[in-house]
């Protein structure tokens, strides 16, 4: 019998400024990754983004990133070790106190933006990253990018954690996703993006378009939130993943010291 | 015996501006307010000076203000409740976590600034602060301005509490402050603070300079770390309580639900 | 022959959060309130506003507001007269940077949210905004609103200035508007608005539900871009004018000291 | 008959947090780059730093950085070309503002931190930053790195520019500074640094310790204002200059098109 998660971005709006299609999302994915207010979301968003998620079952996830929030966390800032690991401490345990406010608790860490990119090409700073967030929260399970540095990080540590897959991303031989700017590289035809989540769950694998199946830990698929077609990509992957009898629901961190 | 605590605010430095003599302080106080990210400090001075408070003993405390760094968070902002409740929340949660990766915890929580001051006289936003602190840390301790409407709320609420005096800052016979404007207001002979702290710790009262004795829970003491005598203050303060007998340590916050 | 100004409130997005729809509203107004950075804007969107408005003949203005992005500028600050005048002037600096590396010049100044409705109480207030702005650029047209603080303040100052008035908004019998929650006091079906924007500018007067009209300097009319009926108002209110035979142009500033 | 320019960063305090020694800087230099509110400064000490420049005759610089308060602008951010020229135009225009409003103008144009050292190495970097200047204000004098990307970019715009040196650090020989973790690198004593920049001054050229003379514009002299020894090297280097006859004064821009 398999289980699956399916995570997305939420709490991405601040202040008046609204993104993504939150309420939407909580029906269909089983976790949560929440902005932590410094690329993104301010306290009261959390706050609503985290009740929703607990009134829905959905597992919350921190979701730090740089302290840019006009670059909205997407520009690489280069960074000391000891800041980049304060910077993912302080907003992990904001979001724990939201979390508790809202009556949850934060299940998992999620990197976001250029820190998650970053992360998964250096498996240096992805361990600084992770090793911050469970010097603050031992419990916490590590989400990280499949067959990535970020996987190895988490290897290395010894902590919880769950790898992730893209939904809509095409991906090369060796593992690494297909450049934005080659043809296929995104999936915008919802029963397409089903079709692939679906045998890769199954496989266990990640699928290249060309190449051999690479056996990866497939414990949540990445669903999004925004752009025309998101939504409809992410409720496709769930009816497809339910009509073929896998279950969703938010990973069990069973990979790391307690797999 | 006679216990008290001394406390100052700290870590109010923030990227590459420094603030306040933090190191010199920590040799005197027994507690530290560490401010939060929002109106002074960043994770990166919340953990050195979380750090520096772990290995003096001296008792680590949330401090969090208004979101107002270029006003210091000395600037009135009139939020609705919910959003004053997530302000506490969030910045309580960020420093459990850096006092967490700093081998501490918090053990109180003090308000900063213009929210201090309209929690000082408002008793419903004292209680939405202290109570949104007590969802998400009912162990904290809140450190209250004894007897204003700070104390009135952590009373109502019944959670862990301890009163503060000022050392440096004449009180009326209704036991507010001395307006700033008035003569002999704010105290700089460190010899006559050192005497006034020492008489209301040992009378368990505020002492107005025209009055009668306030009964009030003398719990702790507020130093402070900037201007020109404000460490020669707190210098000796500490050295005529102790040359007195009694007894320096954080305080337990026995008032209260614990009392 | 009659003439009336058009004004919108423009460049409120930020970052990656998009908000209004400047790019239709900009084929209504005559001119444009930019945001300039603090409340709302960024120096990216800035430019594209501009741009655009520069592309389309629409007369720019700087918006200046608190610096409080996520208050949006709504929440009240209470600042010293300096920080005030240098607040105003730091933002429209800005903004006449943003016009002139877009083609285009700022024609005009209009207070933002909670700066405007504080101006808009308080001739001291609105005269340091306003004196401010003249030390920077004198040939800048404030825009008040008419029947308020505002207009006699910038009467007192002598400068260039323009008065405006609300499509959506009913009037008290003393020119002030009618509280949000009483019954009409917003208007949502487009043809009223038009039809009471129409007859305003034909009086030069303000006409409230209750009471006899006001005459007022109605050179320019606030739409709004954002929330369901905002642009349908918009269009409806221009299409009017225009039936009518009322000429729509950004104003001139022929009133203070050019009058 | 010899003419130099002294220039220092200055206006660099935030909100509460003073930084550098400006009041005494003021007394030495003949121009201040005052920071623009984004990585320090804010607008009242803007206003102020430019008051101070004023009254003294110094010539006012806008010295724009990263939006990058934490980091002081000093860490690299990698953004797209349009988003750079913006942010410098903001700036400028913020500037320019703050200088009328103080009664002066804005003279000169001097990148900080991160942004000046990636122009220093990128002339198309370099180019875009001083182009977007131009086109807000073409009589901006451009303040260049001697024998950089810099120069090379504001020769090949043509606008008018001054070259610097610096007074405290080695150079190399091919004009680069020594790196500064190098023995010598850092120059500490007063004598020394008034020594050899009254030897460039006199040579219009680059003086490697390792090298011969590199014929450069020697405009100006970038002196600082913090750290224990550089008020005492500012002084010493002014003092001989004048005890050689050499003339202190603002430059005159009269390089590039105006040569």
């Amino acid at each position: 019998m398999k289980t699956v998660d399916l995570n997305a971005d939420m709490g991405e709006s601040f202040g008046p400024w609204v993104m993504g299609q939150d309420a939407a999302l909580l029906e269909v994915v089983t976790s949560a990754n929440v902005a932590c207010g410094l690329h993104a979301g301010d306290p009261d968003v959390m706050a609503a983004t985290m009740s929703g998620a607990v009134a829905r079952g959905v597992g919350i996830g921190a979701h730090p990133g740089f302290a840019d929030l006009q670059g909205f966390g997407r520009r690489r800032m280069h960074l000391p070790e000891a800041t980049l690991r304060h910077l993912v401490q302080y907003q992990l345990g904001a979001a724990q106190a939201m979390a508790r406010a809202s009556g949850g608790r934060v299940r998992h860490l999620k990197l976001h933006g250029a820190l998650s990119n970053m992360a998964s090409e250096d498996e240096g700073l992805a361990r600084a990253c992770y090793g911050a967030a469970q010097e603050v929260a031992p419990e916490v399970i590590v989400m990280v990018l499949a067959a990535t540095a970020q996987q190895r990080a988490a290897e290395a540590l010894g902590c919880p954690w769950a790898g992730e897959i893209f939904a809509d991303r095409a991906y090369n031989a060796d593992a690494t996703l297909v450049d934005r700017s080659r043809p296929g590289a995104v999936i915008h035809d919802p029963e397409k993006a089903a079709d692939r989540v679906a045998r890769m769950v199954r496989a266990g694998a990640i699928l290249p378009d060309d190449g051999a199946p690479i056996p990866a830990p497939v414990d949540t698929v990445c669903l999004h939130g925004d752009g025309a077609t998101a939504l409809a990509i992410a409720r496709a992957v769930r009816a497809r993943l339910e009509a073929e009898g896998i279950t969703l629901a938010a990973f069990s961190g069973r990979r790391g010291r307690f797999a």
